[in-house]
C-alpha cells in the first residue's frame, strides 16, 4: 500500500508538470506565480488518498487534485487582497506586486480554472462531485464574510460557538470536501461519505485552532514569522475568545480593552501584556485541550470507516504529522 | 408558437420570484441588490428562446437562465469596481454603496451562486454544458483583461482585428454560449450548436459595436446618460480605432494625440473636437456599415438553422429589436 509520502510526492509532480501559463500574460503571471508559491497542499493530497482508499483510479483523481487547491489558492489571494496581508508564504502577495485590478481578475480567472479541471474527467457521480464542490465554496465565502463581521464587533460580542462556526465554514468544510470528493470518485457508500466529510471537519478544526494556538505560542525560529500578530491585528481569534471566557471581572475588562485599542499603545507591550492575562489563567493548556478532542474526533470518524486498516495509513499519517506541528 | 415577449415575461418572472436573500446578510445583500437592478436580461431569454426553439422543456431551462445572468451581473460587479465605476443602470455601484472588499467578496459568491443554478438540474449532456458555460467564462477573463491592457496602449498601438477580439472574448462569447446552451438542454445536433454559437458570437459583436457608436452618437434623452464619455476616459473603442484608418496624417496625429491628454485639456472641448474629427470623416456611417455586416453575419447563421420558421421568431423579434436600439 502507498504511505502519506506518495501521495505527497505525486500532489508535487501533478503541479510540477502543470502549465499555468497562457495568454494574456499580464492575467496568467499572477495565477501562475500564486499556484507555484508551495504550501503544505493538504486538501489535494486528502482528496487523492481519500480516493485511493475506496480504490479510485489514481489517474483519475489528478485533475479534481489540482482543481481543488487551485480553488484553494484562489481564496487565499483574494482574502489577502481584502485583508492588506503584504506577504503569503514569505513572497509579496499579488495584489503587492501586481496591483488591486490584477489581484481580482486573477483570482476570478483561477476559479474558473479550479472548474476547467474538475470538468476534464467523467464520472458517474459527476453531478454530486461538483454539487459538494460547489457548496463547499459558498460557504468559504460565508465563513470569509463572517470573518470580516467579527472584525468590527467587539471582544464580547462573539462567542465562540460563533467563531467555531465561521472557522468550520471558511477552513474545515474545504479540508472536508475534499476528502468527499475522493470518495465520491471512488463511489463510496453514503455513511462512508459521511466519516470523510466528518474527519474533515474535525480535522480542518484542530487545523485552525493550530494556527490560532502558534501565533501566541509558537516558536518564532520554527513557525517562519513574528508571533502575536493576531494580537497586534486585535483578530478575535479562539485565544481571545476561550481567554474571556475563564477571566475574573478585571482581567475580562483589561482582555476587552486591550482588544479594541487602536494605535493608541506601542505594539510589543500589547503582545506582551495580553500573553501574561493568557499565561495568569493557564490558557495555553487549555487550548491544547480542544486542540487534542478535536483531533480525537477525527480519528473517531477515521476508525468507523469500514477498509483494511493499511488503506488508512496515509491519512492516519497525516493526522499525525498535523498534530505535532510547529509551523 | 411563443413570441419574443413570452421569454421576456418567463425571465422577468423568474427573476421575480427568486430568493437571493441569505445570511450572513452583509455578504447577500449587495448579491440581492446586483440581480435586482434589472438591464435588458439579454442572455437568460437568448437560453430560453434557443433550447425552446429546438423543443426542450421550458422548466428544465429556468435554472440556467437564472445561472447564466448571475455570472453575468457577477462580472458586471467585479468590473465596475475595477473601472471605479460609480454608477450601473443610474443607481450606485456596489463598491460605492458597500465597499471594496463586499464587492470583491460578494462577486466571488455570486460566481458560486451562478453554479448552483447550472448544478441544480440533471441533463444528459452536462457536463458539456458546464464546460460550455466554463470555457466561456473564462474567455470573458481574457477579454476583461485585454480591455484593462488597451487602456495602457497608445491609440495606434491598437488594432481593429485586436479590438474585435477583445469584445469577441469579453461580450460576444457569453450570448453565444448562452443560445448554445439553451441548444445542449434540448440536445440540438452539433451543427446546429455551431449556428447558434456563431449566431450569438455576430449579435454579440453588433451589440457592443453598437454601445460604441451610442457613446458618439446616442440621443441623450433616450440613451439615459451623457455622451462621450468614452472620449473622455480615452477609451479606444472601435470609433477611434475605425477613425484612425480613415484619417490623413494630420488627422491621425490630432487623434492620436487628443486620446493621449491627460487632465491638461477641458473635457467638453476634447469631446467636441474629437467629434468634429470623426464628422469629417463621416464615421458614423462607417461604423453603422460595420453594424450592418455583423447584423448580416448574425442572420445567415439563424437563417441556416433547420426548424420551423415560426420557432426562430423570437430570436428574429429580439435581433430586430437589438438592431433598432437607441439605448
Amino acid at each position: 500500500m502507498n504511505d502519506l509520502k506518495h501521495y505527497l510526492e505525486q500532489v508535487q509532480q501533478i503541479f510540477d508538470r502543470e502549465v499555468f501559463l497562457a495568454s494574456p500574460r499580464e492575467l496568467y503571471e499572477p495565477i501562475d506565480y500564486t499556484l507555484r508559491l508551495g504550501g503544505k497542499r493538504i486538501r489535494p493530497t486528502l482528496l487523492l488518498a481519500a480516493g485511493a482508499m475506496f480504490g479510485a483510479d489514481e489517474a483519475l483523481l489528478r485533475d479534481a487534485a489540482l482543481g481543488i487547491e487551485t480553488f484553494h489558492n484562489f481564496t487565499l489571494l483574494h482574502d489577502d487582497l481584502m485583508d492588506r496581508s503584504p506577504l503569503r508564504r514569505g513572497k509579496p502577495t499579488v495584489y503587492t506586486k501586481w496591483g488591486d485590478n490584477a489581484a481580482i481578475l486573477s483570482g476570478d480567472t483561477m476559479y474558473a480554472l479550479a472548474w476547467r479541471y474538475f470538468l476534464r474527467q467523467p464520472s458517474p457521480r459527476l453531478q454530486e462531485i461538483l454539487q459538494c464542490f460547489n457548496e463547499t465554496a459558498i460557504e468559504v465565502c460565508e465563513g470569509q464574510q463572517k470573518d470580516m463581521n467579527f472584525e468590527e464587533l467587539p471582544l464580547e460580542k462573539v462567542s465562540l460557538d460563533d467563531y467555531r462556526d465561521m472557522i468550520r465554514q471558511k477552513t474545515a468544510v474545504l479540508l472536508a470536501g475534499a476528502l468527499k470528493i475522493g470518495g465520491l470518485y471512488a463511489n463510496a457508500p453514503q455513511h462512508e461519505l459521511d466519516n470523510l466529510w466528518n474527519f474533515g471537519i474535525h480535522l480542518g478544526l484542530a487545523f485552525q485552532l493550530q494556527d490560532d494556538l502558534l501565533d501566541g505560542y509558537g516558536d518564532t525560529a520554527v513557525f517562519g514569522k513574528k508571533t502575536g500578530q493576531d494580537i497586534r491585528d486585535n483578530k478575535k481569534t479562539f485565544l481571545p475568545l476561550l481567554a474571556i471566557k475563564h477571566c475574573n471581572t478585571e482581567q475580562s475588562k483589561a482582555l476587552s480593552t486591550l482588544f479594541a485599542a487602536k494605535d493608541n499603545m506601542d505594539e510589543e507591550e500589547k503582545v506582551g501584556r495580553v500573553m501574561a492575562l493568557y499565561d495568569a489563567i493557564d490558557l495555553r493548556s487549555k487550548l491544547e485541550e480542544h486542540i487534542k478532542a478535536e483531533f480525537q474526533k477525527a480519528q473517531k470518524h477515521l476508525d468507523d470507516i469500514k477498509v483494511p486498516e493499511e488503506r488508512k495509513l496515509p491519512l492516519r499519517e497525516l493526522m499525525e504529522t498535523l498534530n505535532g506541528r510547529k509551523k
